[in-house]
């Protein structure tokens, strides 16, 4: 997260994935959230190539229509945020993508999704608790 | 982390901070990693300033001194690391820095700490449980 008025994400989209080149040439993307339980799914497809598959259909996932771009939505995941190019000023340097989100899409239950962060090796942390310090902050702070 | 070798991490710092002009001028920081025990410590460093209270006596934070920048480490947490300033260009349009990790420091144990993950609203998220899926990885993807 870069910016939140107006919504920036900044990403790195290996040169190496199929994808590098399709969304720097269309500017356009989304980035879908899955939850926990579609680990096997998000190993799966970074493990794959969508110059080789339609992982879509090999890995049972529905594509839904997006409203602002023209990548689909992966209707499994928890949270879907279509996606324009901001700014490609340090693509070829480092791979890195600067997104404004167009608009985005949220399941309204759970509050506190399990959410994936890759840690390297294999290994995925969860996401776990959440503690409320809102006391303690000023309020321009939150 | 925008890049494992050489170790490239990016970040936003507010203008708002003290700190930005500080590190802006330096070209220099240390990063320092947290674990969830010290959250009532992170809260009060957000929302206190520099420029008004010493923060290591004011929440009793021990500084060790460095080997490859001037700013100093917080003993007290899991990591530390070390950068210098690799790539100002995103400064001015996004507060964005981009850090090359010159020396890093981290705890043999725990292995997998409880780090803090703030997600706006005065709540942070703390890091649960892992998974490893490392026999499902291609060698070269791990």
């Amino acid at each position: 997260m870069m910016e939140f008025s107006p919504s920036l994400v900044g990403c790195v989209i290996s040169e190496a994935n199929h994808s590098f080149e399709m969304v720097r040439r269309s500017r356009e993307c989304v980035i879908n959230l899955p939850q926990a339980d579609l680990v096997d799914v998000v190993v799966g497809i970074g493990n794959s190539s969508g110059a080789e598959v339609d992982k879509f259909e090999r890995f049972g996932l529905t594509a839904d229509v997006a409203e602002r771009v023209r990548a689909p939505l992966i209707r499994e995941c928890y949270a879907n945020f279509e996606c324009r190019l901001a700014d490609d000023r340090l693509i070829d340097d480092y791979n890195f993508f600067i997104w404004k989100v167009v608009k985005a899409h949220a399941a309204l239950s759970p509050k506190y999704p399990k959410t994936l962060h890759y840690t390297g090796d294999g290994v995925f942390m969860v996401s776990g608790g959440n503690i409320s310090r809102r006391r303690l902050f000023r309020p321009e702070m939150l």
